[in-house]
């Protein structure tokens, strides 16, 4: 079901003709995003300049009754910036100035396809930075990063993206115009700033956003511990949140994603005998990190640690870290695809669903790598795959689903920092009560009454407003139709 | 318009009769909150024991089409917890049992009518406590502070409310029940939480709540700063911000609130001749705390500060702060009333609102005393008064009226804390656009499609959906009637 022509030309019209494609050769990179394995071609990506042209776009489409997908760099990997019922993709990649940096208050104001790491290279020489690190920050926009309240491993000390950013400028589903939070100031009324963060391009296009610049912590101390068990490892981790010392960061790999990063280009020095290696970063004040890089050595000692490495400069450091940043590029060795999955338990029962995901993978012969955000009790287990043999899908589609049923079971939940998407809104009814599904129903339907906004995404099939492709007409592989969970 | 009999009645058979209170006698202490000038008498007060209770009381209501008002402690300071329209009240109050402590997950979940203080006392002696801390916190509830989203002087460091729940139980407006937010996890879908946190009652009733525990820091150090200007005072504040030093609390008091304090049984030993004090906490580890208390004594010496009291032990430490929290009942020598103001202006324009408040103070004759979480720029013009002098009343009005205006023109804002109530929903169009105020209204009226929860708050009267009193029906003293920023 192809756009209305009359639809296209108004708005090559609007926005000038190299800022709308519509060749297919064009638009197959926007088939999909950092999730592979589902594929929907967009009938149309437009390329706004400016909040005017979006919401001149966003009017357009909702006159004509075609479907708007908002997109930044298309990193994310849960599906949620790709066109599920074909229409008009919006990309935010034009819109990347940054627009006021103003020290003296500590904001930034930037538009949506300014990328996360810009802003912080764009203020790192005065001594700020942005917080929200997702690994994927060189690459991602700060859109994307609101839309899906994305996290990143120094969200365990700073917080996730709803914790710095301060107000946004969104066009509504009708193209109206609204400006949610405060900008220099924390506001009143209703939190719909809060509201609108994380609701994956649902609810509104942001087109302006300001953000909280930290100041560069004046020390760092990064440390690689390893242990000849998980179950040491992660007991570690809750004797350090325990004490109330907060690491910057708190990441642990297991025994698989070492050997894959060792065997990598990108070898960090990991000791390939350990079962699990945690990487541990303290920042602060100089004069107490070293007493805290004592007392988290001492526990972590007295929790079973093999040896604890320091990076005493910052080579060192970056080379520790570079195995934990490695660690998904890495397994791109192995297969041409991988999928990342997200979910949280209770930071204490890490060590038990480790044990469960390994007796899975025993059991079923698939090969799962484990990097956690360990402080936060995130999980990214992670499996290489081919998305073209239909079969591994769909047995990594059962896997997956297993292991989000033991986090489940755990009292944890579907997802950290990755947002749902298409990838697990089928899960979305084991977590949730009726009420409570019909209550963030009624807020989607209240704000995007046509449901033509980013249809698909969050919400399980049957609050579905909009369908505008049969399953047989969808012109991606078969497993497109495979939704984890629904197998299982 | 009195409620109906036979909804008194159904109350009473199924919450039993000394839960229900009628007499006119005992509902007076339920006629006003924090903020004395408004006075409004419930028709009934209910003291609910449980969820069923209140989910039984808010149906009766429901089918009675009888408003329905949720109340804490009483100590808002916005009129935000009173029945502007009559009808049932429900105090928490009775529910006020701990439920868990969960020490190894950092979580413990309290009914709403547990105090704050309270939670800190019941796990101080294990090394914990609850990060925010309103300057009512002996006795204003966890659920009040839910539904306020308070704040307090440690805010500065720790975050408010919204940053300390992870999980609420909600009874809706029609008597159903919701689970919103996590529990011991972030929860994915939309942040209904994060909506739901400073409504102010007026989206549903917490019958539950989920909060996250700090562990005590290991060292505290706290300094009184005095100055010769309030100048000075600010500048320090900007400049201590600046080199990425976050204290846990940074409290400016300027010279009336000195003599006042100084004034009354409480005196701190402020230097009376100071222009301005300031209050400034670092906590954190030991070792870094000496360090960071030098730097901080610098920077005040370079920004004109006269003397610098550090606090050696406890017993100091406990008299420096004396006087910050005595601030305000040190005014109840002069007046039988307080109306303490909130606003919010950037820290950077902290000085230049004050001298024109004191610009104002000189021009009316009328003594406003400024208490401020500096570090937030979050202000507390407060004026001493009484409410059954009529003329008092108009002219105190203008005059906050006038101060809120200055906070507005510097790109500040109306609250920083206590919320809108019926107090400031006057301002509320003045710093949000018609679409805003729309897309909050749709909101309410999608939670609350009667408006019969909490009528009258937050929004300004063109949004009222229910109005059962004339004013001229009004048992409330003529100055009720005089809503600040409307006489202006």
């Amino acid at each position: 079901m192809p756009i209305p022509e009359a639809l296209t030309q108004r708005l090559i019209d609007a926005l000038g003709p190299r800022t709308v494609l519509t060749d297919p050769n064009e638009l197959i990179v926007y088939e999909s995003d950092g999730l592979a394995k589902y594929r929907f071609r967009p009938d149309a990506v437009v390329l706004p300049r400016s909040t005017g042209d979006v919401q001149e776009t966003v009017r357009a489409c909702s006159e004509h009754g075609v479907p708007v997908v908002p997109r930044g760099a298309g990193t994310g990997l849960s599906g949620g910036a790709i066109a599920t019922e074909g229409g008009v993709m919006i990309s935010m990649a034009r819109m990347n100035r940054i627009l006021e940096i103003d020290y003296e208050n500590r904001v930034a104001v930037v538009e949506p396809g300014v990328l996360n790491l810009q802003l912080s290279n764009a203020t790192t020489e005065q001594g700020w930075y942005y917080a929200p690190d997702p690994s994927s920050q060189a690459a991602c926009t700060l859109g994307g990063n609101v839309a899906e309240n994305a996290g990143g491993p120094h969200c365990l000390k700073y917080g996730v993206t709803s914790n710095h950013v301060l107000g946004v400028e969104v066009v509504m589903p009708d193209g109206e115009l609204v400006e949610l939070g405060g900008g220099r100031c924390d506001e009143e009324g209703y939190d719909l700033l809060g509201l609108f963060i994380g609701s994956e391009g649902t609810l509104g296009i942001a087109t302006k956003i300001t953000v909280r610049l930290e100041r560069t912590p004046p020390g760092v101390r990064t440390m690689l511990v390893d242990y000849a068990s998980v179950e040491s490892a992660c007991e570690s981790v809750s004797a350090i949140i325990a004490t109330g010392i907060i690491p910057a960061a708190l990441e642990l790999m297991d025994r698989r994603t070492i050997s894959m990063v060792e065997d990598s280009v990108l070898a960090a020095g990991y000791p390939r005998d350990a079962e699990a290696v945690l990487v541990i970063e303290l920042d602060g004040p100089v004069p107490s990190l070293d007493a805290q890089a004592d007392r988290v050595t001492e526990l972590c000692r007295q929790n079973g640690a093999r040896t604890v490495r320091l990076a005493l400069d910052d080579a060192e450091r970056t080379k520790l870290w570079a195995g934990r940043k490695a660690a998904f590029g890495a397994v791109g060795r192995l297969a041409p695809d991988l999928f990342v999955q997200d979910a949280v338990v209770p930071r204490t029962k890490l060590a038990e669903v480790l044990a469960k995901i390994n007796e899975i993978c025993d059991r079923t012969g698939v090969t799962v790598s484990n990097v956690f955000h360990a402080g936060d009790g995130n999980l990214h287990p992670n499996v290489p795959f081919d998305a073209r043999r239909e079969e591994d899908v769909e047995k990594i589609e059962r896997v997956m689903s297993e292991i989000m049923h033991v986090c489940m079971e755990t009292g944890g939940t579907i997802s950290g920092e990755h947002g749902i998407g298409i990838d697990k809104r089928s899960y979305m009814d084991l977590i949730f009560t009726p009420e409570t599904m019909a209550a963030m129903a009624r807020v989607r339907d209240l704000w995007n009454p046509t449901g033509l906004l980013n249809p698909g995404k969050i919400f399980p099939d049957r609050y579905a407003r909009v369908v505008r492709r049969a399953p047989a007409a969808i012109d991606a592989p078969p497993d497109a139709a495979v939704l984890s969970g629904e197998s299982a």
